[in-house]
């Protein structure tokens, strides 16, 4: 198969995209698809526009026996969840991807990576509108495109001493998920898979995002692990936060199958994966301590749960404390590709 | 290095972007660039948004050696060809990158390949705003956005039995510099430095572009080939084509060096260089005959020499003419990467 006949054959919509209940971009805002030099589209008026690329890489990003409609749903995930940290709603997305030959051959590969990029692009009504295909080391490219009401999009340098640290979700699954399949730990199987679906199909928290415009100070997206990526919301914001390290590492999904397992999992596991851990693809943001119901509500509405987890301070850095308040020694690092 | 202090290093613009003097995009539509989960832009009222993604793979796109400053520029030049053929301008570009651990490494090149990129940005006014780094195989995507205003984009689809078939620059070039570099064939030192340079700092037709707008009636750019793209643009407007390949064969710019050595620079070869060879970044597009004068003012305002080659036809297919008006046979096929 050729790359042009690869990309009618997996990647072009045979229909228009079914518009999600949630999310209200309208599909004509596509005026130009797949198949032109560029896609064609119309923001809405008075909205700015938001982008975001991310790049996954196999072996480092994802193992190369990765269930391919994890992966498609996976690839474009870690995009909108940029979205949702600026509080945008998806507009449209383009895909570039390197593949090997024996995966350009492999048309149950393809049209399952397919299928589960088109699942989820289609619930957040981000249609695929263009991209490339070529031959190497397999590489997935997204670029999504939202919108944004102009000025009111989250950024992360808006938190105020005073302000309160939030996180959506839950938090370290993935992590552990990870170290379970490459053997580092044992999980039993029920954690293990929930772990795993937290690892391979996150969702990004577009509702949430939303709903945060107007309510939130600031906000992030959790990739790199949660002290990592606060920590830039931080140094952006020109402040500094405490953290209660044990009310962040409770917050692992999977944490009733991890309390009486012994030694692997003690309290200082679970605070590093989930200071350290990644992939989390959960919110972390602030708002003052006034706003504490409407944040409530938000989370309520865009029915994702939020959990205050610590506060902002002048002083800049990350402090973390635990639950009777006692300092943490900090040793907890993010994530880093060049590390 | 850790990532986030290469980007910061290398990729962070300093200073605002020199706005060009062809390049109306007013800095002012980026409202946010490198440094939150997305870039923020506003493009201005009653436009559309054109956007497109390319990927370069080190050892199919660009040899491992590569002059990193050129692979810079190159890397955008062929993202900004489309914006071209679209008639649109640039407004910012994403770029998503992964290194190998050596390279990551490699300040020199680092900063080289930033400088190519940043230098070509700055002409164009499309200034980096966001991205990815990770580490991995060399793997360079870039996603462009530019703005047309609603209505006025080139398509591929607007061809018309009549129509005259145009192509801007010269042809066939940087397929004599591979063939050269490869070792293939040989080439006269000042033949080779110019053709490298086509191969290696392609122009993006931007200028002519946007002059066509409301002249030409389908535009496309010219990346794998003048007979496939063409094809491309054919096959979108539901048209055929007739095309005097020796026209299109004296569209080699280092045609001089090539007449006289003999059979491997034969009018055959010359053919099939500027049919099949690609990596042109010209634009190729039609326009109805009464608008040859129109078309020709284009060119002169935007610099860019425009060359009549062929007309649209209402039959479908490509079929090729000698300067005598003979039909060629058509063996030429463009560039597949999984061909």
């Amino acid at each position: 198969m050729g790359e042009f006949e690869l990309i009618e054959q997996f990647f072009k919509p045979n229909r228009p995209p079914a518009p999600a209940s949630q999310a209200p971009a309208a599909p004509e805002s596509i005026v130009l698809g797949i198949g032109d030099d560029c896609a064609l589209l119309q923001p809405a008026p008075g909205m700015q526009l938001a982008v975001s690329s991310d790049m996954l890489v196999e072996g480092r990003h994802f193992f190369a026996d990765a269930d391919p409609a994890a992966l498609g749903h996976k690839a474009l995930a870690v995009n909108l969840s940029d979205l949702a940290a600026m509080g945008a709603e998806p507009l449209a997305c383009t895909l570039a991807l390197a593949l090997p030959p024996e995966r350009a051959r492999d048309e149950a590969w393809l049209a399952a990576f397919a299928g589960g990029l088109r699942a989820l692009a289609d619930a957040h009504a981000c249609p695929l509108v263009g991209g490339d295909t070529t031959a190497g080391p397999l590489n997935l490219c997204i670029t999504v495109l939202g919108q944004v009401p102009a000025g009111q999009a989250l950024r992360r340098g808006g938190a105020r001493p005073g302000d309160e640290l939030w996180v959506s979700g839950t938090l370290g699954d993935a992590r552990l998920a990870l170290l379970a399949l490459r053997g580092d730990i044992a999980l039993p199987p029920p954690a293990l898979a929930a772990a795993r679906q937290r690892l391979e199909r996150p969702t990004p928290r577009l509702p949430l995002g939303r709903g945060l415009r107007g309510i939130a100070s600031s906000c992030i997206d959790l990739s790199d692990g949660l002290a990592g990526d606060v920590g830039h919301l931080l140094a952006a914001s020109g402040v500094g936060a405490v953290i209660d390290a044990d009310a962040a590492a409770n917050l692992i999904a999977v944490i009733a199958f991890l309390s009486g397992a012994g030694g692997t999992f003690d309290l200082n596991f679970r605070r590093s994966t989930v200071l350290t851990g990644g992939d989390d693809y959960e919110l972390a943001f602030t708002a003052p301590p006034g706003a504490r119901a409407a944040v409530e509500r938000a989370g309520e509405k865009a029915a994702t749960p939020v959990t205050r987890i610590g506060r902002i301070e002048a002083a800049p850095g990350l402090r973390l404390i635990d639950a009777a308040g006692r300092p943490v020694e900090d040793g907890f690092r993010s994530f880093d590709h060049f590390a």
